[in-house]
């Protein structure tokens, strides 16, 4: 599954231990602000493990990031990425539990796309013997926002229905296999129509994205949904309120339609903001409803969350053991395919999780040099890297 | 307890069986919108229990229903009261699971304040031998609002922290008492100053509900709670959700703040609906917060939620009878006294629930026929029946 490593492959042949490779976005933009570049070895502090990395998570927010649509966004250059799983190369003073060689999966705040990680223990968890890299890349923080968001927030039981945007992505997936971990759920999914047949049957029922899905969803409930995961935000909020059911709970954990594809005008974060629809609490109680916001990140490295979401893990790898959940991966890319692993998530052409595979070799480059299928915020006049411009074809797994 | 009815009194003289005393609210406004006088003889429908009433709750939402503050108020005269207790007298057809001589409590739309009292038998639920009446015409709103704000919406679990106002009230008590059936819960409660001895055994910490709780709580607390239970609306939405930790969640369930004592400038329903503090979808995704509304009679009557509220009853039935729960009641009135009673709610002097005895009779009226103490919405200029502004001491439990 991992491509092999070619001996006289330049981009491996890297050896000074005080250096490593990773994907640096040097300002906020579009695609052609990341670079792989080296950059200095980082060492463990106290409490910190070092990792090895083989595989990173790539998540919609890092398109986000890269367009600095994130609230309070941090000063560039930056080294994205807030996943990635390896093998415990050293550890720092006071990490009891971790040893040199280790298998594990992490979450990082920020730099998770580089060659090496270092991160506080906290957020490092071993992974079984038979989940590949691969998948505990895919795992952390997709499974444990759906497991969070359904367990935690919305007490997902028995006889209820969820409504999830983005049925194909990463998430979705995720969610589609956790609500089958309980007895007759019913799972409503949106997703474009080339992915119906791929996730016809870890949801329930599927609707194209681009219809509105309220009154598709009321023809087979008229009483609506239970449970509504939006990552889309902006009117969705409205919609997804008015087919809850009384004492449903609607769940915002990311607002990707604030992604764009436009050259010059991205929505400015506090632009987006101010657009969102408000909610009464007095229509909340009229109406019996649960109005929720879910973001991992935030509950991790702002809020101090990171027992509650070590019990969510936990429960998850129990899961995984008992073979109910599996994370689907999608592709692997190599640091350098970055650009192309964000024009197809962008494009919304993934089905399961992408992955920044560190080992493996970019694919070579295909005679057609044209990306102009979509824009995922690129800046037309700074086209300088001719090679970076050209269209690779994914590695499916 | 409950008081001998005197055989020569006037009001139980009446033996019509064709009406019965029904306290009558002839249109929205102050107490002098409320007389107890004779209404027909109620019978059974298909599906109907019929009820000879012992008992009815007095709840706060009683008293914005006769301000006529609620969203779409029914048309007056009506007979008010959302709650009883007594004894199955006839049954409809389709009444499996009834019979005459039943002891039952039950939630009524409207018309509870009455000797007899038809309803949908799914709103009638059988009661304990040894729960007296009063104690189950205090049980039904109160103790299933705090269970399903409590374990349906918030997911209260160990360790957990748990902010309610009015907390020698029938809902904060009921708060209280459920909060101890799970280990080591923190309840912070506000409260008048002198309730706070005889509630200082059922919340860990209670607070003046005249000071600002936010920095006493954070004193004590400096992350917050988990939960907050808010019967008040109005500016502490937002003070509530500055006080919520990280996946905390906030309850709205009612809007006391709204019932005003002001003679002739009622808050309407409307003007109060656009000073809430609106909230922000995305402010909670970043906040990892959750905002929730609660109405159990919208749930019971509007929404056909009955299936829902019957799980929830069965659970509290069986924390009663393993004497985890008791309804504190206190005091009980003749339906004639049902101005003094909401004059008692209004000026929250009541610690535990106000129970309308349907055969007590009325206390004496005291020689001091004020009633300045406060005003409970009472229109000076129509002071028509004198008998009525005079003031009755309460019959205290």
């Amino acid at each position: 599954m991992i491509d092999q490593k070619e001996p006289d492959n330049p981009v491996s042949a890297a050896v000074d231990p005080k250096e490593m490779r990773a994907v640096v976005l040097t300002g906020f933009g579009g695609l052609n602000k990341l670079k792989v570049t080296k950059k200095p070895m980082p060492e463990p502090q106290r409490g910190e493990v070092k990792i090895r990395v083989k595989a990173c998570g790539l998540n919609f927010l890092d398109l986000m990031v890269r367009q600095g649509n994130i609230d309070n966004p941090p000063k560039t250059p930056l080294v994205p990425g807030f996943e990635c799983s390896g093998i415990v190369e050293s550890v720092g003073e006071n990490t009891k539990g971790f040893e040199i060689g280790d298998r594990v999966m992490a979450f990082v705040n920020y730099n998770a796309w580089a060659e090496v990680v270092c991160t506080p223990l906290d957020f490092v968890y071993k992974i079984p013997d038979d989940m590949t890299f691969s998948e505990a890349a895919a795992f952390s923080m997709n499974f444990v926002t759906a497991y969070m968001m359904l367990f935690e927030v919305a007490n997902l039981r028995e006889g209820m229905s969820v409504l999830v945007h983005s049925a194909g992505g990463a998430v979705g997936l995720a969610v589609a296999q956790l609500c089958s971990t309980v007895p007759n759920v019913t799972v409503f999914g949106t997703a474009s129509p080339f992915k119906h047949e791929a996730i016809k049957h870890s949801v329930t029922h599927v609707f194209d994205r681009n219809i509105d899905y309220v009154p598709e969803v009321k023809k087979i409930s008229p009483d609506g949904v239970d449970i509504v995961l939006d990552c889309l935000c902006g009117e969705n909020t409205g919609k997804s309120l008015t087919l809850l059911k009384p004492m449903g709970t609607y769940i915002l954990y990311g607002s990707s339609n604030m992604v764009t594809g436009e050259t010059k005008s991205f929505f400015s974060f506090a632009k987006s903001w101010w657009q969102v629809e408000k909610v009464n609490p007095i229509k909340l109680y009229e109406e019996n409803k649960v109005i929720a916001g879910f973001s991992l990140l935030n509950l991790l490295f702002k809020q101090g969350g990171c027992n509650q979401v070590k019990t969510a893990v936990q429960k998850l790898l129990s899961l995984y053991d008992q073979k109910k959940i599996k994370p689907v991966v999608d592709s692997l890319w190599a640091l350098e395919e970055v650009k192309e692993a964000m024009q197809r998530i962008h494009d919304r052409g993934n089905i399961g999780k992408l992955i920044l595979d560190v080992e493996k070799s970019p694919t070579p480059l295909m005679a057609n040099d044209s990306t102009e299928t979509s824009e995922a915020g690129e800046e037309e006049e700074e086209q300088e890297e001719d090679n970076d411009n050209k269209e690779r074809m994914p590695f499916i797994q």
